[in-house]
């Protein structure tokens, strides 16, 4: 019943200052309110009457977290922040069968140590602007949902996902070699526990359906063809909620989380540069790289 | 296997001297252990043979915590507490289908700052003497038990609830507007995990008892003529332990939640006491109390 | 996918430095390779060709944590940790019935406060480097595993149990009227989460498989005579995982655990040594010890 004093400010101020973003411009769309919001990569389809959007994913083939897409979903998502008349948003994918594949690793071979500086910020930013949005977030996992990908569903308020075995989400980084950072763990933690996390983590899982619902990953399980309406009439839900309350009593519960990483934020770049300039890293990022091309070719 | 020297004391001094209790007189009683514990709004029925005591909460008609009741509440527990003879305490309700409705609006609305200080001292000392009582605590849940009726059933040690589906349980504080603070929070988490606590508190859900089992708000539920003997008989599985080392285990898992309170105890009482001076927040308690009493009328 | 620096130097240097263990010499053993890490209380049964080896407890009649029993073990384990041809290992007990009882009172009772001090080192010890251990370890718990038996089973990264009701598992120190040191309740918080570790821990509860399975405990049960061969093809699955990254991960989880001891070491084992030393802790503990000896006589 008490409440703290508004935080936000400064911690915009922090991810602003923190991420240079912002100054991109923002591309096409469908309608009037969709070309404000739309850019080539995120399709914004926005509903005013009820005030809600739904974000397209549309970085084809398997909507990778390029810088380019970081920049036009983060400007989006600010948009509609800032928007009154927008109080809820479903992210989702306009890609068949994927929700997103996660970090891109093409910006992490081959370029320069500021590059790799950048791009680690856009991440943190991305992270840092979904798990504190004042909207509510959810995700409608519409394809499969590995690392990056199941980050962004974790940062929503609700997660209603596909029910096609062939799709799976979870944190796999181990499976590749690498290791998901501390606010991924966290963000992890906050959702399925400490052991799940632990032994999901170490394994590199990815759970399909049926599981992610059953250890907590996702909160809902529906039929392929209505994924996208069982999380509008859940949003529906949500923004019954008194919205003032509402956003304080998110900021209570995930702003220590948050915390963890803006007290941190230039040591966890480093980290990331420092880590993926190494040659053995290089070596084998080109090497899955050149699989994955094989693969495709 | 290594014992903490006992912190109890300074906690217990804080205790005392946050909340300048401990000065008022206790009312009457039933017969002559319960005249010695009981007051006018609360009910001891003392089992010195069983070393235990049944607590009713009689502030009809909806058990609200006002502060005449939340001072002779504390008093009866510290009472207990300082008996050597007893070692267990049931929390129950006398009045019918309701638990606990919990904070009393009324002592939050039209009064001046210094009283919304007494007032929320009070809540403050209510939770930090049930959450580290070294009494063993059972709730008795039978009748409606939100907001602080559930922050009082979740400082207990078990949850026993009625199985009526017309009785719910949970911080609903967000469906009035209003805002759990952090302590209340961190109770729910300690009890059902933070992803549970995050959509609860944020949605402000009140569950039923099938639910709230599924979820671990209450341990147990059982017919509703069986909650206070299926209460007494979990209590005598807990007075089996060696009291010592229960006492200190209990204190091992929640010195450090009740520490954060204690810490910023001062500071919680100015937020509550800025918060609820607003002129909006004076409006719509006012708002909600005129509903309330033509809802009776 | 950011990597933190390594770690593990101070950490294993701090260890090291801490026990003063490592001066005293292994006993003998099976096969050549079992020679090289087998002592006469710890059983090791090396797979090279897996990289895995099974570490049989083999301190009858119940497994006790002696002295020379920790000292053995984190000797034989440490051989296995420097020896790159292993990556796995399976903990698990020679003695019928019981995986381990835990802590041997014998240690506690009788002697100087300098042997309880170096006691109670020898459990930190044994208990950081399992819980920090870069091998994927694995409990075939095929018995009894009450008190530090249980803690340490939870130091691994999965625990395979025998359904044999008669086995149970749990830190049931408050039964004997002592208190579980707080790493203890750490381990147990991140393994069943806050509230069931704070009934269990109070009640001192031990858990029949299926109710250890539930609770999430354990994390599979399967009949008696399969409960080695389940650990093997468990840990095959983890030791497919890339290894740094799984230990690098493993680290990430368990590090601020690990460090909540590492700070207050030596205050733990002070905090240890005045308890055990306290007259009515020794007279409990001699009549406790008196009826063990009648029982068994």
């Amino acid at each position: 019943m008490a409440l703290a004093a508004g935080t936000r400010g400064p911690v915009r101020a922090l991810l602003l200052a923190g991420a240079g973003l912002g100054r991109r411009a923002a591309g096409g769309g469908g309608g009037d309110g969709a070309r404000r919001f739309s850019s080539q990569r995120v399709l914004v389809e926005p509903d005013p009457a009820a005030g809600v959007a739904v974000m397209r994913f549309k970085n084809p083939p398997v909507n990778s977290l390029s810088l380019q897409f970081l920049t036009e979903f983060v400007i989006s998502l600010e948009k509609l922040e800032n928007d009154k008349g927008f109080r809820g948003v479903v992210l989702t994918s306009d890609c068949p069968s994927v929700f997103s594949a996660g970090l891109d690793l093409t910006e992490m071979c081959g370029r320069n140590p500021a590059h790799y500086a950048e791009y680690w910020k856009a991440v943190q930013e991305l992270w840092l602007r979904l798990y504190l949005s004042n909207l509510v977030l959810v995700a409608a996992i519409n394809g499969a949902c590995p690392a990056g990908g199941c980050l962004m569903a974790l940062t929503c308020d609700y997660r209603v996902m596909a029910d096609n075995p062939k799709y799976t989400i979870g944190l796999n980084e181990t499976q590749l070699g690498i290791v998901a950072p501390f606010w991924f763990k966290d963000t992890l933690v906050n959702t399925v526990g400490h052991r799940v996390a632990e032994q999901a983590l170490q394994l590199g899982l990815l759970f399909p359906p049926a599981e992610a619902l059953r250890v907590g990953l996702v909160d809902r399980v529906v039929p392929e063809d209505q994924v996208q309406s069982t999380a509008l009439s859940v949003m529906a839900q949500w923004m019954a909620i008194p919205e003032h309350a509402r956003q304080l009593t998110k900021s209570l519960m995930r702003k220590a989380t948050a915390d963890h990483l803006l007290r941190q934020r230039d040591a966890d770049v480093q980290n990331f540069v420092s880590f993926v300039s190494r040659d053995s890293i290089q070596k084998s990022l080109h090497a899955y790289l050149k699989r994955l091309r094989q693969k495709k070719g």
